[in-house]
């Protein structure tokens, strides 16, 4: 541990997985200057990733960080075998449950000194390196989630590659980062998988009368299932307690339905949450005032809405569009600054939209 | 029972309640012709409402048709009440909640052959009369959910009047449509609220990792809870079955955390529950192709967009907006039929616009 720490922009970053987030951080670090080294179990995903500039393909013999983007199952064994291949390098991964990976580094007897966890939270829907880009993580957080024994020389380094990505840093224990994802992401999940495997059976005439906000809350239900199992699966202890609370409030409101006051005391609780949750850049929800809209369901119609907008000098903060099975029309919301609002609606008004408020 | 069935476009009708849903009924029956007088409890509501052309203020000594626009709560005593003052008239509500509202009927002794409840599912966020509109109704589901003791003729009428309003006619057994409305609209309700109840006492630090996920989840959780309490409190015998089978459900997940066959087992019946969803215009969801589009967070930038999307031909099918909070660019997933997504990418990428898929 008192040996200088070799430096990933002369010694060379290897990264371990050309998906989407290897990929992305390989193109990130090249762009910046580091000398990138890309692998991947499947050969033909790291001459993908090398051929869109994101590394050469390859193992160097030594390099001074490994970055591990691997499937969340394949991420504890995969830092292992990095640790002991690599005997001087950092070694940091990305999945997105940090405890169990630093468990299984200290099981191994690997050198914990050396390893660094992160989470870079690039949200996406897609995947595979194709989706890949250089600034993927812009503006995004990045947990770096550092184990109690971890070289601060090399917490700095991890922390360096993220900013260098263009990343917010948070730093955060292993284990409170597991809660915190679990408390905002992983039982989420796990809520609207109920909710939509609730609908499994229910009849077709019933389902008919489904409107918008069914489709809201199971949205998430139709994510990729193979990833999310590794993820509950592996961050099981800090969403245990959490769904274990669910469960009792659940059953609390079966039990008190019939009481207006605790039914009325619960939505209020629900509708606080939602209030708590921080807002785009940081203003809450209702800082904005909504326009809401109708929009015929033709070609040219949003074109010719947003023209107006545009010529209305508002700046849309956020959309919502509302629309049902049976209707050719829909609805869009639009947030705006509450000043601004009155200004949108007349001028849209007057440009012949027609105004649901 | 054998005396002539009054004629509502002959006798008139009467609307108790000038909200988003009577004085868009007001609205639509005036324009088709139909004598409408409109009240309300807050007479000023009623004013606004004849206003609008959603009818003439007062009750006449008699009328064909009463529609109850009430309050969930109100609509039962509401009914009993309007059935007592108008001895010859049918009478129809609009509450969310069908049976309570003929078991009071039938409990205070009124004539329940004259009463035909009803369910227009015209969903909004707003409220009040300014929100109304004519064709609130258009191609909107409206459940007639006749009791067993309905007169038919009574029942016909009814229909006649949502299909008047431009609604799709489903019929119902009241005991069935709370059913159906309990799976698809009270149970999310309450597991969003739920959900999001639980963000409350999180930490602001824990809280800043939220994704866009957590966000459609609890949406809804911001509803209206006064109107939420009473369709929860009158439906509650449909819904507290739903939610033990849910708290059940939800116990199997937490007690197999440690299965990774069980949890992919939970999330791939969640994912069936999506696909079961019938999508826009009758389409599921699948049958859509998703081109994801990078949009600087800055005025025009829509506008632009949509010309672009406009020039490429092609018809919007669904639009979902995606930002995080700390990052000045959001990404724009547009649904197209598959057979334009090419097209549309490549179009879009030829006028300059960064492409995630």
């Amino acid at each position: 541990m008192t040996e200088p720490v070799p430096s990933p922009r002369e010694s060379g970053v290897l990264i371990i997985g050309a998906g989407l987030i290897g990929t992305s951080i390989g193109l990130a670090l090249t762009a910046a200057g580091y000398p990138v080294h890309i692998q991947d179990r499947i050969s033909s995903h790291a001459l993908v990733a090398a051929g869109l500039g994101a590394g050469s393909v390859g193992e160097p013999a030594e390099v001074g960080l490994v970055v591990v983007a691997v499937p969340p199952a394949a991420a504890g064994p995969t830092v292992v075998q990095a640790l002991r291949d690599h005997p001087r390098a950092t070694v940091t991964d990305v999945a997105s449950v940090k405890s169990p990976v630093l468990r299984e580094v200290r099981a191994a007897g690997a050198d914990a000194s050396r390893y660094v966890g992160s989470h870079p939270m690039a949200g996406s829907h897609h995947s595979g390196p194709l989706t890949a880009r250089a600034d993927l993580f812009a503006g995004r957080t990045w947990v770096v989630a550092a184990g109690a024994g971890a070289d601060p020389a090399r917490v700095g380094l991890v922390r360096q590659i993220a900013l260098v990505c263009g990343a917010r840093v948070e730093e955060m224990d292993p284990a409170e980062h597991d809660v915190a994802v679990a408390e905002v992401s992983h039982v989420p999940q796990i809520v609207s998988s109920l909710m939509a495997g609730n609908l499994v059976g229910v009849e077709a005439s019933h389902l008919r009368l489904a409107g918008q906000g069914v489709r809201d809350v199971t949205r998430i239900a139709a994510s990729d299932e193979t990833m999310w199992t590794q993820i509950i699966t592996a961050n099981q202890a800090a969403i245990r307690d959490r769904l274990a609370k669910l469960a009792a409030a659940l059953t609390a409101v079966e039990e008190s339905l019939d009481s207006p006051q605790a039914v009325s005391a619960f939505l209020e609780e629900g509708a606080a949450g939602v209030r708590a949750l921080p807002g785009k850049h940081g203003r809450t929800a209702a800082d904005y005032a909504h326009v809401v809209i109708e929009i015929p369901d033709s070609p040219g119609a949003l074109a010719r809405l947003f023209a107006e907008v545009d010529a209305a000098g508002v700046n849309v903060e956020d959309l919502t569009i509302e629309h049902d099975s049976q209707r050719e029309v829909g609805y869009i919301a639009i947030a705006v600054l509450p000043d601004q609002a009155e200004a949108l609606a007349r001028s849209m008004t007057e440009a012949g939209w027609t105004l649901k408020s």
